[in-house]
């Protein structure tokens, strides 16, 4: 299972880069818990529960620090 | 979806930043949980649970970190 | 609703940094939930629930890091 | 309330500074919520719920990342 | 009981070390609960518990923050 | 009590790195709440509960953010 797409931190936009953090985030629970129930469980989740629609939110914004970096904030 | 407002980190003054940081950090829930229902939950929940904007006050505190980092903090 | 006092994070003072932290972590909420109620919740829940003021004592640890390293720590 | 003791974030030594970033993180709470209750419903917390002192050691890791760095790590 | 592989941070690319801190995450609650009847619960917990799968990514992602700095990002 | 061992941040390799910052996280505990009780109802919730191991991992990672960025990543 592939857990940096194109094994590559590099991204042209911010845009791109919110992208990337997003998905480090989610993919992150499938390298955690493989077995496939584990996506629907979490789904579940984020239709019913707030709390873990902003917990899922502080980890896209922790990925998002580091792509930032990676890419020197687009400057 | 567009995930990072003009696709641009690049913020004039401090003030600008912390918007940003704002809509950021509300802006993911809606890319984790793209259904329409989830602006309704997260807003009942900042409504009546005190922990949920701590919680939600966090996501924005690292995003604002990785802002203000972009913008060399104004100096 | 200012979000930054006098936007900026120019700070004179390890202690004025302190103090912005606090204000940016406490301004939020109302950035986040603007009705009037939000600030009744809160005040509940610091007066009687630990975990709260310990979450938000984490908020304003992430806010003074910021603070902090935008006055380069006041060296 | 002085929140920054010293007014000051130089510590000689790795060891003044972790002590530095514990009183930062136990006075917030303090500047949180100024009434004199808030010192003993914390002090219960930390007797009898193991996850409120695992939060609170949080909050002084993100503190002591701040004092560390302010002190270029004691290099 | 080795804490980190190889005793090295460093990693060829992003993929080998998101791994490394996916394995730094998962190995930490080995460190701080020894005793076998842990990977057990926490498994469990995985399966279960979307939350957990949350709280561990997040521990992953701060992880990953430090691989990559470590790394120059792979610049 | 000694919170920081041996009163500094430098450690030979990652490994010793991530012991201190273990040994940093976990002490923080008794430096908070100084009274013996705490280590066994600490031991307890590692013993019982997923996400209090979940959540002091997030307290190592944070700390041995810190560790090797003091060590300059071991370059």
């Amino acid at each position: 299972m592939e857990l940096v797409p194109n094994n590559s931190l590099k991204c042209a936009t911010p845009e791109e880069g919110r992208q990337l953090a997003v998905n480090l985030a989610l993919q992150t629970a499938f390298a955690i818990q493989p077995d496939g129930q584990v996506e629907h469980i979490i789904r579940d989740a984020y239709a019913n529960n707030p709390d873990s629609i902003i917990a899922a939110s502080h980890v896209v914004a922790t990925e998002f620090a580091t792509v930032a970096a990676a890419n020197n904030y687009w400057r």
